[in-house]
């Protein structure tokens, strides 16, 4: 770690372990990432426990994709020197901060959480939610609170969450009668979510309308074709419409020909201008942007052992920190004899 | 630990450090426990992270009864080599064993528990219980399982707790294909519950109703004075009663002449028999009791760093077959890399 980082504001990030990574995670916060490992101490997770709350019946899912996701992350530029990639399990503290916040928030307070009604609404929990999912919202505070992260890159949906911590972070303060924690704030990222293939709000491996960062030339060409557009642009003289046009927003986000694309948006309004054309742009533009990752992936995946290795440091170097950390806690909280 | 005790089934009991123990605790467990220690492989648990649950706002507090109770374990005869006691938060693996858990129940589930129910009520919580109250049940199957406990000594309104713990266990290793985690058999003492010195039906330190096993002679003899008989039993020569009079309840609990006990409970009914002469009996009796138990906490008082160094060498002991345990469980659940 080199000087600068070591007084650099800290920031968490990381992903639930279930499925290779896409475009939608490309955009909405890999892409930034990379970008902040220059200016932060940043500490990426690989929330693998975190993954299990609703995996239990697929363990050994959570446990091959750990290496997958890292995979990502080496293939589009996350450098171990300037980011601590580490697996969330590995650190039993952050369960042990887990345990102790449970005691600082309310049932109620967790039931209205509005990022958890949510969520338990879209996976179809009702009252038969685990445990483990309402009571997430601590544990997300232990992850935070453990590298003491004052920024947490998150979506607007979970702004709620980054409340909670807060709660908790504050609650904890005057139970210890000292700033022991620190307040985070949520860091919202510009580009937002990435619509799926299939036009539909939101890139998913469950809906199946993804684009991985690891496809091959081919896979990438056949997406493409896939691409939603205007249903109501049948002949090429027509007018198109670019409101919902998957293929125009995928170019908002990754072409780099800001005047080339405008004059194509308004040949594509004015009518005269193919799909065909327009997806041929950017089929162009996500070969010439994946390539690299994927040849870096593949790289990287000749050796795993390497890659465990790097998982092994960063997750090392991460639960010094955590330690420290919870040692404070455990201090403040009057559970120190030896 | 004799090879008598490897192979001897594992006992998990122990207690809040909130406050200290009283004859309620000797007749509901501690006295037992002297007796398990000489059958079992038993762990004794000081709960101090489980006491944090409702007494976040005075954690002083349980931090100096550790110490306190580990007095009165020592005093009553609990013997170190025989009997392994453990301070609950500085064995992490509990909370980490938790927080595994709390994907194996649902909310619904813990909210059905009677045990955690009538708490609620108790403590008067309603909806704005401490997550980790509610979550309570997970924690202590963390606590049974890490041991592999196969006994657990409560009272019957615990039942529900042991059985709870079960339905975790048999979840789990119905996850894990095989047998990880072992079942627990409540085990109900034969006598209950002892009332308060006012009748009241539990001796309770929050209800000032106690004898403490660490009272003086002076403390002793008041409190036999306060202590609940037959309020119809006016003069002597009255008949007496013994339903709820308190007296008898405590000579039927301590009086080792069975024989004297009857005759004196024959001549109460019958009347001529003054409360006095009762209480006299019983005074003798805890004296004789209380004394040597109250000699050994003294002795055990003078050398606190004694007492700290059963309390290390004990935790240390439990930690290392709870880390063991944990880290089946982490195999198991596909947690494990390096």
């Amino acid at each position: 770690m080199t000087s600068q980082h070591s007084t650099a504001p800290v920031i968490l990030t990381g992903d639930r372990p279930t499925g290779p990574l896409h475009l939608g995670h490309f955009v909405g916060s890999l892409r930034n990432r990379v970008a902040y490992q220059d200016s932060y101490r940043q500490f990426v997770m690989l929330a693998d426990a975190q993954a299990l709350t609703d995996n239990m019946d697929d363990i050994g899912k959570v446990h091959r994709n750990v290496v997958e996701v890292a995979l990502d992350y080496l293939a589009v530029g996350l450098d171990p020197a300037k980011t601590t990639i580490l697996i969330q399990s590995q650190i039993p503290e952050l369960a042990e901060l887990t345990f102790y916040y449970l005691n600082l928030v309310t049932v109620a307070r967790l039931e209205r959480n509005p990022t958890v009604k949510e969520e338990i609404k879209h996976r179809g929990f009702e009252r038969d939610i685990p445990a483990g999912f309402l009571t997430y919202p601590a544990s997300q505070a232990a992850d935070i609170t453990a590298f003491k992260a004052s920024l947490v890159p998150v979506g607007e949906d979970q702004i709620p969450m980054i409340e909670q911590t807060n709660e908790i972070v504050r609650r904890f303060n005057r139970v210890a009668q000292k700033d022991v924690l620190v307040e985070a704030k949520a860091l919202v990222p510009e580009v937002g979510r990435l619509p799926g293939i299939d036009g539909k709000a939101k890139m998913s491996k469950s809906l199946g309308n993804t684009i991985n960062l690891g496809a091959s030339a081919a896979e990438i060409t056949a997406a493409v074709k896939m691409v939603y557009t205007d249903p109501l642009h049948l002949r090429v003289a027509d007018p198109g419409h670019l409101e919902g046009n998957v293929a125009f927003i995928y170019l908002d986000a990754f072409d780099p020909d800001r005047e080339g694309l405008q004059a194509m948006k308004e040949h594509y309004v004015r009518g005269g201008l193919g799909d065909s054309v327009v997806k041929k742009r950017l089929e162009g533009i996500l070969q010439d942007m994946l390539a690299p990752i994927r040849a870096r992936r593949e790289e990287f995946a000749k050796d795993k052992g390497q890659v465990m290795q790097i998982l092994r440091e960063g997750t090392a170097k991460a639960r010094e920190v955590a330690a420290q950390t919870t040692d404070e806690v455990r201090r403040a909280l009057g559970l120190s004899y030896f």
